[in-house]
């Protein structure tokens, strides 16, 4: 089965608890609530501790499948995954990647120390050099994961304390990430100082929780305390819960200003969630205004109103945005549900005929014939990747009758890879670089009356900075925050 | 497990096809297009003619789990269901019923006449007296279904020719019911002289479709025909193929006007389908428009908007409605997006704790605080019928900051049971009925500022009637419009 | 995947309890013991009274699988299959059978006197005139199997007693017989006139039980009572329990003389079980010991034994009869072990390359070399089927060094086809018809220097016939005991 | 659930081969013939090379449960496995270990020098130690396995060849162990200086071969060649296709004679496999009769014969040896069969009531009572572990009538736990502890009229010793024959 993806796709969510009795429910229900970070594989990790044995035992259950399914079976969290603190993980979405089952997360190892699990999301760009320095110092890989290198550089460093070898470790890797580590008696969390990814502390009660997004807290009934800080590690332990502080340490990594991953704001994640400071969906309506003032649609009359829909669900809030701006530059505009989606449609799709190629989008998507027919249309949509979706996408408006349609997209142009945790196609796939950013040629490669993308400046200007964000736009416009020469590329590194 | 139900639930959708080489597949899609009018189970069953034996072979496939689960081995379709005609089924949500496998439908048996395979939307109201009757005459029942009981009624029947012999049967039975019924060499569609469930006939390419929904067609590029009349049988067959015409007949029950389920356009079928003549979104944005004029709700100032929410996704349609005509009768109004609802949530699901009893609608719904906060709120549902979950989400809304909470439904309040193929809780479980349906009291238990049904009367004002519709609203009303006086209960009837 | 029958395979196992609090229980280790009759579905239906309602309820489970396979959840027994009484079944090994899980047992069905279930060993020779009696006559069949007949049969009888239906049932079938049926309060036990399958009653505790074979009473500590005569019914009741009586009923059938199946000495039964009056252990040695008249094996010369082997594990008690009396008749003999067989094969397997035809032998059989190295072998089995297997077997005895190798079968040539519930392949495919009977050809398609049949004649003489039992051996003289000229094959009445 | 041994378990089997087109198929047919060995779990490893890119891959398939459980879908066999080298695992059974999935072998990991998988039979002593001298090098845990241990010390050895860090590897572990490497190149077989778990080499074709037992290849058609010898490493590249030459080194542990488990003879290895030189056929039945010799059992008048039975299938070979040796002694005895066993029963099994404890022993063994009514009889077994089994055995042979019997028992009493591969329950659990070694108080603890063991002195006068063999029997003496010191315990190195 090839991959079907019309989306970029982030690298992961992670969650943890600290000194809570039913540590792993909680996980699972911060799983659950940040499904949409990683739907192709899920795992939590327990500590408990036998004071009988003074002993701290750990357990494990991690599986393919979305966190309904690894955890379908209730006694798994109720009688095997016992103990007061807790990590999880959601794995992003690929296909058939049957051979690294071992790759997923969390990650648990033993080692001098006693025992240490770790979540991730990010991706490490000098991982190829770490591997190869490790691995000429006798240094095995049970996996291909970049994470497994942390544990290496946790256990060999030369530190006694925990907390001061996992900082060790993160002050010799590179790139983008956010950690969720379990010790026998401690939760850290740490985050790389650029601040790519996203890692939020709440407090759920008298216990603590750390997750990539807010949204994970809101299920729990947990508040929102603060982010844990690019370059911060934050580490939780008894003396947590009895002063209410975590104790904080910083890596030593520079940090001119912040590198967040622009695509939280623009698609990754929820927009119930607040990320990097601001709620996502405050940023998406402001990323649909400011592609109203950008990219207007008219309508043909003084008596029309062009139609306005969005492609459920992820440019929802940014066709309201799209809306309400472009009625308040005189252009009469009508917030319109043209497009309704199945939400059945899962992993396991019968692959089509031939002769119904365009079947895959409709198992997704219909139209709503009457709001569309004889219509100026604007399609709000947050990014388009290869563009083979929006291409059936348009198709179906076109068969409903469209009069116009105006394609509205809240990023701008998808032109190169991205080395900090989000998946795309090779760039010889994205529409942007087979059009060679030819706006005309993506017009009619689209089959749509006009096309306009929010422009990098646009897009920057519609985004919090308040609080002194900064943010990466590499996929946009190539320029690498950090020198990337290091970079392995998956395949050098698989089995 | 207890049943989790707080919207009525239909009875199921159907399907057929007549005439295409990949009928198995065709029927696959179109049960996937009608995932939402059935989660618990699937089944299809073919027809092929093995010519060296000069004979029609049958083949079924059925069991618990969503369509895609149900067919996730794609041999079953390609080479187990063989055929150029094929009939399939969807059927509703329940829990728990492990012992009802013999219920999956298609139901499928063998008699004098050869195979034969039946799939039903609906309710027959005469089952009981019909079962006694048949039961006397030494009949055996496999199944607690009633759509058995027409298998029974067409053996039965002293009618040589197949045809005559469903019309047979069928002008036996009372009640609501869509059928699609399959032969060695035909396909029939039958729908009550009453016409309470939705059912439309489409051509794909030469081969011709049937299904309760419409959206069914769209998705294998069938194109709407008709709707099979209320007391019609229509028969496609060979002939059929060549001629472009179905055999119509009528079915001798009386028909002084239909009686269509009203709950089809409130809430079951998906907006992008055309029921009973009319598209199901433009009766929505009626529905929320009558609700508006009924139950406005005021800005406390000029300045302000109030904040309108749907409960995503079943009430999208109807708020667009709300707000268009709430702002048009000068009451200033913003359609927001102030829920977010998690589409990962199925089926299997870990009970929560005691002291987290609001989870379950937590693990569905979250609110966007900063479109709540300090707002006066008005959310739009469709229905309610326990009350349970609209309890919980006014709560989340409320600790979202809201400053006031309306709550508008675009139907009447449900005091009755249904018999005609929905599936409420006991009469007692209804808000409507627990607080006699006293405004005030559901109001103080909602936990609102004010609560607002859309009245019968404007119900009825809202939906279609220039094609000669009459609908259906025993559920609000009590007013039954057959006697049901034999009407069976559940319980008696299970092994 | 084809079929790989090397041997008979009968059609079943019933078993039936009455009067027990842990019915299912004991159901399901009644099956346990008797898995060799049948390893392709199993399923137990349960009565259980509610007082409340004043109303028996009905619970059943069933599936393809072993039995462990079936119940490997052991709630189904303990919460689902409630009830003091219960009928089980377990259903022979076919591959493939996809399309009849509606054909497992046991049958459940409702009519106008209750709840009826039924589990069928053996095979009824008039089952298509009377499914074509019974469709005339508006009756439909959701089944395949010739089992639902009965059940058809019971419901249209004009008797009122459940008891009287039966028999009046029964009084039309013809052909082989052994049933459980359970009703919602009596157990009823009946075999055919004939008595062509077995049926058991035995006591456990204040319960009573009926098996297919005694090993289903040896697990549960049941005691063996009497078997159920050719012809008569025998019903379980409230009665009985206080009275510790059965009633007998007697069907109106002839019967000049019983017509056993007297393949369950050869093959079918468990040496451990008590059969047709007599335990099978005893007859297997008998028919060794005749072969061994028939078909002695001398030694070469004074010093040496013939090595006589058995195939693991259906010729082991016959194999030792022989060795018994060869040596006897003053022909030294040794009872060795010279094939080793391996059990955890099971009905998954890999098919083989092409160059390792063999392997599906090999995985079964090793060969002990030292054994056999240089030796005058015998091989004792209790039948030849297709010869495939058996050809099998003497390559790899031949290649363990043997010197010579002698085949003996416990049983005359197979030539015909079963009627009466054992399935073969289709004649053209048995050794016997293939090779037309010449013994030459057959030894030389074995590759074996001498091959020996037990005579009819002889294997008449080995079985015990004291208490009046007489055999069906038409599968070996083509005589068979009843008309059956209307016979139906299988693939008429298939969907 | 708790375990249910009343056999020693041994720890596993390997397979490898090295140049076989067919390399997956092959191992699973090795791992089949193997399936005694282990059934908790199974895993293959493959290695392919990439022409194009120059690369060799490694493939992996392994979960829980039996060979044809883990590799039922065949085209993980010919898709997933691809490649002309392989090694294959089975894992011994224990209960419930769900945590252990990552244990689960082979093991697979990158190195500096490429992938390396291993497969390990056997027990390292010094695990403990090395564990702990590697982990305060900084090196991490994935597995609670031993065999982890030596991926590190080859990675970690100063060598730059792979066959030289292996050897370097192996130097520094004590212990049992048979091991089959696989590197990108080349097929690695290796076994413990003393020589304890059997490894034998073969030849399939062009293609070599390496097992714990030779019945593997004969599944294959491969023909045995020779035993890796104690402290040999043998390895197979591309020369050896060329020369027919394994490269051979030798381990520089010291070896004044060999310690071959003595349990392999008694009762791991299935009997048409050889083992360290000998036939494990010829070797039980010698066991048998020094068993004989040792303890006879005569008949009570001269008319009469003793009755000896095996238990199945276990003690099959040594009760013919025993029957022999007691008849040439003048004590006219028989072989019987008086046990019937199921094959059916596996690992799931439904737990039985308190009131049916023996009902465990009954759905695997039932007795032939007219073998044994009124008879005096010998029952043979291979070993007496808890004696649980033997109790239930005892009483139901005692049920069927038996007027005396008496217990024989080819090996001595077993006092001490394995430090080399085989699992014991705790000792104080071993009925030879639990009665001090007193024959009188086992004889009454097990129901018979007498008991009897193999001594030491003849058990090793019964196995073969012509080719320098020699054994250890700590488990019976107590005389461990290295230094156990460093011994840990499973406990210590769990999460």
């Amino acid at each position: 089965m090839t991959k079907f993806i019309d989306k970029p796709q982030d690298h992961c969510a992670v969650f943890g608890i600290y000194g809570h009795p039913d540590a792993a429910k909680m996980t699972y229900y911060g799983l659950l609530a940040q499904q949409h970070r990683g739907q192709e594989a899920s795992g939590i990790v327990t500590s408990s501790f036998n004071a009988k044995l003074n002993k701290h035992h750990f357990h494990i259950h991690k599986d393919f499948g979305l966190v309904n399914d690894v955890f379908k079976d209730e006694t798994i969290l109720s009688e095997l995954l016992v103990g007061d603190s807790a990590i999880g993980h959601n794995r992003y979405s690929t296909a058939g990647a049957s051979d690294n089952k071992l790759n997923i997360q969390p990650l648990l190892v033993n080692y001098r120390n006693g025992n240490i699990a770790i979540s991730h999301n990010g991706n490490l760009t000098n991982f190829r050099k770490l591997r190869n320095k490790l691995q000429e110092e006798g240094t095995i890989f049970q996996t291909t994961s970049d994470t497994e290198i942390i544990l290496h550089l946790i256990a060999k460093s030369k530190q006694d304390d925990q907390v001061r070898q996992v900082i060790d470790a993160l002050n010799q890797v590179e790139g983008a990430f956010s950690f969720a580590i379990l010790t026998n008696e401690k939760l850290i969390a740490a985050r790389d100082p650029y601040g790519w990814r996203p890692l939020a502390v709440g407090k759920a009660g008298s216990s603590y929780v750390i997750a990539s997004e807010t949204c994970a807290f809101d299920i729990i009934d947990a508040e929102y305390v603060c982010d844990v800080e690019p370059g911060e590690v934050l580490v939780f332990d008894k003396d947590t819960l009895k002063t209410g502080e975590a104790k904080s340490f910083r890596l030593s990594g520079k940090r001119e200003k912040p590198n967040h991953c622009i695509f939280e704001y623009i698609y990754f994640s929820r927009p119930d969630s607040r990320v990097f400071g601001e709620s996502v969906d405050r940023v998406r309506r402001k990323l649909g205004k400011s592609l109203a003032e950008e990219h207007p649609v008219k309508p043909d009359n003084q008596d029309e109103s062009v139609i306005v829909i969005n492609v459920p669900d992820s440019s929802n809030t940014a066709t309201l945005g799209y809306v309400s701006r472009n009625n308040k530059n005189g252009n009469k505009s009508k917030y319109e549900i043209g497009l309704i989606r199945s939400h059945y449609v899962g992993r396991t799709f019968i692959q089509p005929q031939q002769d119904l190629r365009e079947i895959k989008v409709k198992t997704k998507f219909n139209t709503v014939r009457n709001v569309l027919k004889g219509k100026k249309v604007v399609i709000i949509d947050d990014s388009i990747v290869r563009g083979t979706t929006s291409v059936q996408l348009v198709k179906l408006i076109r068969d409903a009758g469209a009069k116009e349609i105006h394609f509205r997209v809240t990023s701008p142009m998808i032109k190169y890879p991205c080395h900090f945790g989000m998946d795309f196609p090779n760039p010889e796939e994205l529409i942007a670089n087979r059009c060679s950013g030819d706006l005309e040629m993506i017009k009619n490669e689209l089959g749509v009356d006009s096309v306009g993308y929010l422009s990098l400046e646009k897009l920057l200007d519609s985004v919090p900075v308040d609080k002194g964000q900064s943010y990466c736009t590499a996929c946009f416009s190539g320029q690498f925050p950090i020198n990337i020469a290091d970079l392995s590329s998956k395949d050098e590194h698989e089995f």
